[in-house]
Formats: structure tokens, sequence, C-alpha cells
């Protein structure tokens, strides 16, 4: 088993998570970590590759089989080597194993991640994996592709809310990288030209008025113009009300929350249709940590998208489905294009 | 010579051009013909038919050798064959053969005009040619990508600035045609959520900022707020205004003309930006008619991207070229789609 194991690491704007992936016969996660993700680039390698030694002693008490005559110790653990490591980050990172930019990690400029971990590695494990570096909407796209709700179609579009927004298209069959593997970076596509300044100083970028971040916003806002009672009740502020809360009260049916779900799915449904005037995709998948909220969201953009895409009664509406592999997308993503870096095809593909 | 004829005919908001190209060795136009595009579908056939008559006509002369003792004439002339007939025509135009929708010919609606065009061809030339339907700046950017400026890139967007926005863009060495065959339309996505309302219906998409029709409506209220005093020695009044004396005026460098050009450009620049963010191309190809004025509307559009791509000091930024096909691409484009039909790749690719 030890020659089929990848870690597979994702760098979001606050936390990194890090799985252990097996990737012969069928996928399985063996082995999770988490930690945050702040600091600059020594911090960040620091916390990576503390992350791949918790991972690889979690594996390898998974990887023995223990039984009770047999329990499972450190000492008894086999030993398990990472065929390749995978990192999916935000922003502009790719095959060069560089981040070039990362719109949530404002001090990561110009890290040459890939190798600053493979060398971190190397002095902790004893041996130097391969490391490869993707965007983390990229990764998620493919892993949903091979293992998710992409099983089976050639043309779709991955949608990933969360912090911001990230995207990664399948074209063909193919993942669509572009010249330098920076494609899928719509939550910047602006939609708003005269709209408000968004943490990165541009005006009106999809991300502003779609994202997760967005959601808690236009929650707080109407929390405090007295359209969101239940917010009393779930919170002691206004400041202190987050999305979790804002999902708990959507879940609930309460009729305020659901009314900033559908203004919610509007936003969030401008910008998918233009990826469809765009792109042509047969189908929609809706990830990151908003799609938590299920079907009320789903259903929303969907219902949205007929109103937004021109021309929608003389063309086929991509399905819109929720995305199958959870808060693990990403890093499952990482794992399988760590694969890929080795051996050009995942072994499990759909 | 007849075995290796195509005919390809562009169907605009208000003009239809048609050309024949020969496929072999080299392509070569050996004919032109013009013509309106307005009315219904069943006159819009007839408009294509008299259009492939005029063609034959012109090619057949062209086609036959002449020398002064042995002058052309349409007894003498070799009846030619198209091997197949393409259409290129702006909006929701698919292999099919249906044209779903076209924002610029709103009575053309669910029109299959491929096959009507089929059979008013067997009635006029005698036999029967396949007929192709595509979008024209599908059909532009396979044109630019085989025969002009997309030669030697395997990412590049085609931007097509006429009447209103076409765009179409190759991936990996592929044209990106989408799920239904309707990928490209990014002159309808929208850039400014709370804008003017377009043509379409749709509040602020790019097309409104960056067509050709901006840019003449640019000029006018210019030219009706004091902004450039030299339409009335071009025009006789601001309605009488047209994109070609504004041209005139960017070529001979008057400065009030030359500050709208900025303008325009900074609008073409923000589409341009939003997908280069998504698909990443290392060329962007500028044409459609706006890109007559050439130089300054280039470099114009390549100063701007710089301060519109997020992260644009961490990425390479695309070439900006202009188009070299000029007005005939997208039916020169037509007929190498046509070409495809047929045998499943052009005979002469770059």
């Amino acid at each position: 088993m030890s020659g089929h194991l990848f870690a597979g690491l994702d760098i979001g704007g606050t936390k990194a998570l890090g799985v252990v992936v097996t990737l012969y016969n069928n996928y399985e996660v063996i082995a999770t970590a988490r930690d945050s993700s702040h600091g600059d680039g020594t911090a960040l390698i620091n916390t990576l590759a503390k992350l791949c030694e918790e991972l690889a002693s979690t594996a390898s008490s998974a990887a023995t089989p223990t039984t009770d005559t047999n329990p499972p110790t450190t000492d008894t653990a086999t030993p398990i080597r990472f065929e390749a490591v995978g990192i999916a980050m935000a922003g502009l990172a790719n095959r060069s194993g560089v981040v070039h930019y990362s719109p949530n990690l404002p001090e990561i400029v110009e890290l040459p991640l890939a190798q600053g971990l493979s060398d971190e590695l190397a002095t902790r494990l004893g041996y130097r994996p391969r490391v490869s570096l993707d965007n983390d909407a990229t990764s998620g796209t493919w892993a949903e592709a091979h293992l998710g709700a992409g099983r089976g179609c050639d043309d779709f579009i991955f949608v990933a809310l969360g912090t911001g927004i990230g995207t990664g298209y399948v074209v063909g069959g193919q993942l669509l990288q572009g010249a330098n593997g920076f494609a899928g970076e719509a939550g910047q596509m602006i939609v708003d030209i005269n709209g408000p300044t968004h943490i990165t100083g541009v005006r009106g970028p999809w991300e502003y008025f779609g994202s997760g971040n967005a959601l808690e916003r236009m929650g707080r806002e109407a929390a405090a113009t007295g359209g969101f009672d239940m917010a009393a009740d779930l919170a002691n502020s206004v400041e202190a009300l987050t999305g979790r809360q804002i999902h708990e009260a959507i879940g609930a049916g309460d009729t305020q929350a659901l009314r900033i779900l559908d203004e919610y799915s509007a936003h969030v449904a401008l910008g998918i249709a233009n990826l469809v005037m765009i792109l042509d995709p047969a189908r929609v998948i809706i990830g990151g940590g908003v799609a938590d909220i299920g079907e009320p969201l789903r259903s929303g953009i969907e219902r949205e998208l007929q109103t937004t895409i021109l021309g929608v009664s003389h063309r086929p509406t991509p399905e819109v489905v929720l995305a199958q592999l959870g808060a693990e997308a990403n890093a499952i993503g990482a794992a399988l294009m760590a694969n890929d870096l080795l051996d050009g095809t995942p072994e499990n593909t759909a």
C-alpha cells in the first residue's frame, strides 16, 4: 500500500487542511489533519511540513492491521512513505511550484513553495517526496471530475464559494489550465465596474458579491437594519454573526434568512451566467463551504440563472448540482495532481 | 481545382459577406460578394442563395485561365462546384444547423438555416452542397488560428469588435466550443450590473461599452457636448457621425478623438481582463471592423490591460496583436468549418 499513498494539502485564507489518499482501485481518505495558515513563507512551509508529519503518523497507524491482541502503537506501526505531496492554494499558483500572488495571503509573494516544502520534508521525514503545486479551485475541479459530481460530464464548471470564489473548468474532458496554469480566476471578474472596492483594491469583482464572506456581510447588514431578527437569538452582536449561524437560520426556514439567501443566490448566479455565456458548460457544480447550505442554495442559483442567461429560452440550461467531496475536495485534488505529476494521469479515473 | 473550392458566408447585423476560398497548398480568396442581411428567415435564405450564385459565377471566371486571345466570357468559363458551404452568424448558431437566437437579427429565431440554404441551392445550382453553420466569432477564431494572427499560439482569445462583440477561444490548440457549441458569448457578459440597458434588455453587458456601436455612441455624445470639435468638419450633424469618421479623426491625430479612443480602449480592456483571468491566454487578437483603427487601438488596449488584470505584476501579460484576416475572417472561417464538416480537419493547417 505504501506505494500508493499521496498527501494533499489545501491552503485556505485562514486554515490549512491535509489528507492522505490511497489512489488504487478506488480512492479513500485514510488520514486528515488541520492547522492555521497564518504567517509568512517560512511559517507556512513549517505549518505544511508539520501537517505532513502528523499525516504520516496517523496514516501509519491506519495502515497497520489492528486486532485486539495486537493493538496499534507508535512502535509497531508500519512506517509509510508518501509517493508524492500535492499543494492546493488560492491565487496565482502553478506547476512552476512558485506562489506568485495569493489575494487572501498577502504576505506570500513569489514564494518557491514546492521547493521549500520538499527541502523541509527531506529533513523531517528522511526522504524527499516530489511536491506539486496548483491553484486550489483547479485542484478541487479535478477531484470532482474524477471522484465527485463531475463524473460522466465532459464540460462542466466548478464554483467554490468560500472566503473568496474559486472556479475551475473541464472542457471536452480536459482540465482548462491556460497558458500559464492561471486559468479559473473568475472570482476576480468585474461585474460592477462602479461597485464597492474589494480587499484586492478592485471595484466590483464577482467575489465581492458572491463569496461566503459576502453572505456573512449581507447577514450582518440585514441584522443591523432590522431585516434579520433571528440573528439576535444566534449571536451576541451583529459583528459576532457568522456564516455558520446564517446557514442555521436558513436550515430552520427563517423567512428573513431565506430572503437574504435569495439575494445572495442572485449574486452567485450573475457570475455563473457570465461563465455559462463564455464556456457553455453542460453542468455547474457548486462547492466550497457555502455549499453546506445545500438544496436551498442549489435551487436558488438554478432559479436565478433562468433570468440571467441571455437567450435562455433558446439554449439548454446547464444542470446545477452540489459538489460531492465537501471540504476535502481541494486537498484530494492536490493529491490527484501530485499523482499526475508523477505519471501523467490519475490511476483512478472516472 | 473545383474539388477544393469552399464558399464561406458571414451574416452580420446589417451586411452579408460571401467568399470563395481555395484550401489546398495555401488558402486564397478567389471571389467575394456582398448583400444586406435584413428580413426574416425566407428573405435571409434567398439573400444567401443569391450570394452563392454570384460567388459561383465570379469564381468560375477567376478559375478559367485567361489570355488576350482567349478572353473570359460566361460561355467559356469552367463551371465550378462548391465542395461545401459554411455559414457564420452572430448568436446561438451551432452545428445542428439551426439559428436559435441572434441578438442583432431579432426576426430570426429557431430557423433551420443550413437545411433551408441547402434546399435553395439544390434548386438554384443544380446540386446540393453540404452546408455547415457556426457562430461568427467562433469561425473567425478558427480562421485566425489557421491562417492569421493565431498561428503558432496554442492558447489565445479572439475579440471581434463590430456591431456587437464576438469572441472565440483556442485552448491547448483546440477550439473551445462548449457543450452545445454556444461558447464565446462574452459580449453578453455583465460588467456593470447597475448599468444602462442594452438592446438585448440586459443591463450593462460588455458589448454595451466595448462594441463598435459603443465607440460611435461615445463619439456622438462627445460631439453633442463640445468634446469632439472635429466632428463638425466630418459630418453634417451629430446623428450622422459614423464610426468610419471617428477612425478618420483618430488617424489624423485629433486630440479629442484620441481621448475618446482612450476611454473606449479601457472599456474593451475591462472585458478582456475578465477573459484573461478566466482563460489565461498567451495572446489576445483584436479583430472586427473597429480593428481597422490599428495600432492606436492595440496599444491603448495593451496599456489599459496593465491596470485592469489583478496581480498583473506577478503573471505574464498576454501579448495584444491585431487580427490579420480583416473583414473576411468570419467568412473564411466559415469555409474552414465547412471543410472540417467534411473531413474533420482543414487541409491547410498552420
